[in-house]
């Protein structure tokens, strides 16, 4: 049978994988740090749900079906499962089917992957893991929280070997008061035609308002609203020179203003208010969020969210809240394909054990067991090769430490940092590596050994 | 919509994910300790590799097909995808698929979902996860790998809250060559009804030999040989006492002596030689492993594994590998659904840092922030009420500390133990909780608050 990769199901070779693993470890220990604890969901929901209330097709989803007994009942009961496309549909059954037991206002972090039945295609994944968290209540949820999700990914990012990963916020009643304000009904047609902004431009962006209806003064308010951007409160000013009034401007102003003073607070320059950012048009109702990675801001956002009215709802109780989703698999697409990110070895282990004949595995085993017990990865070498070639084995992993026992004179044990050739004694019982070499590190490219290289 | 559970697919409350998040950080760290790098291999894999050369259709198999545009080419070709119901198929075909990537011997571990299409029935999973460890090497394997693997997962159990896990090892050489010594040449048949032991009897069994062919005096043979069982390595003076020889018994014997030696120096206790243990009766070839908890010896193997001669093979070259599974799920299912073990809190955090009135959430916040750089997790209380109120927030989750910002003479700030009372002045930059309250721990039922209870 002819084995070759499948479009859009991504796999990492070992050292690859340690760069995800640091990506996923910084992730959760972040979204622990601000108390947000974990919850995994099934990989199926029934297809019903996961197409909602239109029956939308346009999902792409994968169903699954028993192969074996077709004919069986119970078969075609499983054909009305599907695989999950995103956290957001599972979490929101999750909080409706567990809301007796869960103690509100629900945090919860959720990594794990999601499909996509695309057609195949390059660049475009059908298996890929994505990272959330959210906050809901019951009936109403307090706009503070809404000021909280980005510090929660701004930390994320700051952590990472990835260079400067720019929040993007805005707040929906602004554009909605302000084209209120200006006179302009058709909020979602307006907001639909300047989110294109980045992509055809001011000049087609006036066009295509003026041929909408809007008046060209109109068109020119709304591209002057979308071109403040401003890293502190100053964007407020900029908003009231263009001299437009009206209540939800004021209360989106106000809020957003919240959550910029809290970033600037909490997580200084990572937090820019956006005002042309828009964002699932028909689903979030306040806060919005996206991010650009500077200097690729072309590969769009790697992590956006907002705050919505109802996540969920059971008829008599509904759920607002606000979320926020980190791309983990296409931000790692992007580094790892562009050669950014790299891992100093391909194996945990810090310290291969020697092994002079097969006689004294046992003496090198105890070794190995000595160095675990108190924390420091290793492995015995497969073969009592010369040690030359054992030697090569660690290199070939990038291993750091060979360890030979019985080598110093006197019979005790002695180490080599195979990098510098320097040979040491050293004890099993109380011989340490490096704190850099313990693990290995995951370092932004051209990084490697760099005194400010980014550590885990 | 209603909502209820899908019976196979088990989902956690966020403390018992606590739980299972313990359990795999520790299978993770002890893998890693090992030397053991993680892969991940995609969920799906063409339905004609997880039937296997056969065409077995035994394997209850979950096929995936998209459900939008099903007249569309492309979706017929991923009609032949399913979801992998193990992590051994995908790894065969992960290894020969990047051979000239990896470096051999090659060894991993990997810790994903698997998915079997069985009908829906009471305690069997359709989703669940597993935990493997495998070391191939290209055309032969050393043979002190099949040592080595057993120390893993005897680390993996003593680091886990749950009594002692006694790890049967068996080599199929011995009862294959003891058979032969007997004159018995349907080995694979005879092993067959021997296996049936814990399940018909020693009675039966020899009846059932005896109708299979064997003569009452060869069935008393198999019946004596598969009742030695001994934690160190009487058992080869046990099996010469009955006999027989045979140059594979001697092999099979010399093998599984330096197992249990290997065990005996290393993993005191965790292992035994237990002669009647089979296991796939077509696939292993050297040592294999199974495992039972003491006490629930009935709910059987949470832990499997054994030697095979051919992982995978390309018709030039042959990946012999030794590899070992652990049901986390399986074990979990007993552990919890027996209320066995149980998380200290339902939430990673140690702090609700509470709020005294919305206008001063920005200091409660600088606290948070605080704790958090230095490795705290903590919240931010939800709503400005009263004290008390904030406390039985706390109290809730299980967060042992709440914070007053500014509750001190002088204006700094106190702490207090909710489960003592005791509140003290505190500096959140300064601060520390007891070790054991900075995680949530997991612990065995009855041991909560024991000075020996198990820890991270």
């Amino acid at each position: 049978m002819k084995i070759s990769p499948i479009s859009g199901f991504p796999e990492y070779l070992p050292a690859q994988r340690i760069v995800e693993q640091h990506f996923l470890d910084v992730i959760r220990e972040t979204f622990e740090l601000h108390g947000f604890p974990s919850i995994e969901t099934r990989a199926v929901e029934p297809v019903e749900r996961l197409l909602g209330k239109g029956g939308d097709t346009d999902k792409e989803i994968y169903g699954i079906r028993r192969l074996a007994n077709a004919e069986d009942p119970a078969a075609v009961a499983d054909a009305e499962l599907g695989l999950h496309f995103d956290l957001t549909v599972p979490f929101a059954r999750y909080v409706l089917e567990n809301a007796g037991h869960l103690a509100f206002p629900f945090r919860r972090h959720q990594i794990q992957k999601v499909w996509r039945g695309e057609r195949p295609q390059e660049g475009r994944y059908r298996e890929f893991t994505q990272a959330d968290i959210d906050v809901v209540d019951v009936g109403e949820l307090a706009p503070h929280f809404e000021a909280e999700m980005p510090l929660v990914v701004a930390e994320v990012f700051r952590k990472l070997p990835i260079g400067r990963m720019v929040i993007q916020v805005n707040n929906r009643k602004i554009p909605e008061g302000f084209y209120r304000g200006i006179g302009i009904d058709d909020v979602a047609g307006t907001l639909r035609i300047v989110d294109k902004l980045d992509k055809i431009g001011p000049a087609r962006v006036k066009d295509a308002l003026v041929e909408a209806g809007r008046t060209p003064e109109q068109a020119d308010q709304c591209l002057a609203l979308a071109s403040i951007r401003t890293e502190d409160l100053s964007f407020v000013e900029r908003v009231r020179e263009l001299g437009v009034e009206h209540p939800t401007l004021d209360e989106g102003l106000e809020a957003l203003a919240a959550v910029i003073s809290t970033g600037m607070q909490n997580a200084p320059g990572a937090l820019v208010a956006e005002l042309k950012i828009a964002r699932g048009l028909d689903y979030y109702t306040g806060t919005v969020y996206e991010t650009q990675l500077e200097g690729y801001e072309s590969w769009g956002s790697f992590c956006s969210g907002g705050r919505y009215d109802s996540l969920a709802s059971d008829g008599r109780t509904t759920y607002p809240g606000v979320g926020i989703s980190i791309g983990v698999s296409r931000l790692l697409g992007l580094l790892l394909s562009q050669g950014l990110v790299t891992a100093t070895r391909s194996t945990p282990a810090a310290v291969l054990v020697a092994v002079t004949d097969e006689e004294s595995r046992g003496a090198s085993q105890s070794v190995a067991t000595a160095l675990r017990a108190r924390g420091i990865a290793c492995e015995v070498a497969p073969k009592p090769a010369k040690f030359g070639k054992q030697i090569r084995y660690a290199e070939r992993r990038g291993i750091p430490f060979v360890w030979f026992a019985g080598a110093a004179e006197g019979g005790g044990d002695q180490v080599k940092d195979i990098r510098s050739g320097a040979q040491v004694d050293a004890d099993a019982a109380a011989w340490n590596p490096p704190a850099e070499d313990l693990h290995p590190r995951v370092l932004r490219t051209g990084d490697r050994g760099a005194e400010d290289a980014p550590q885990e």
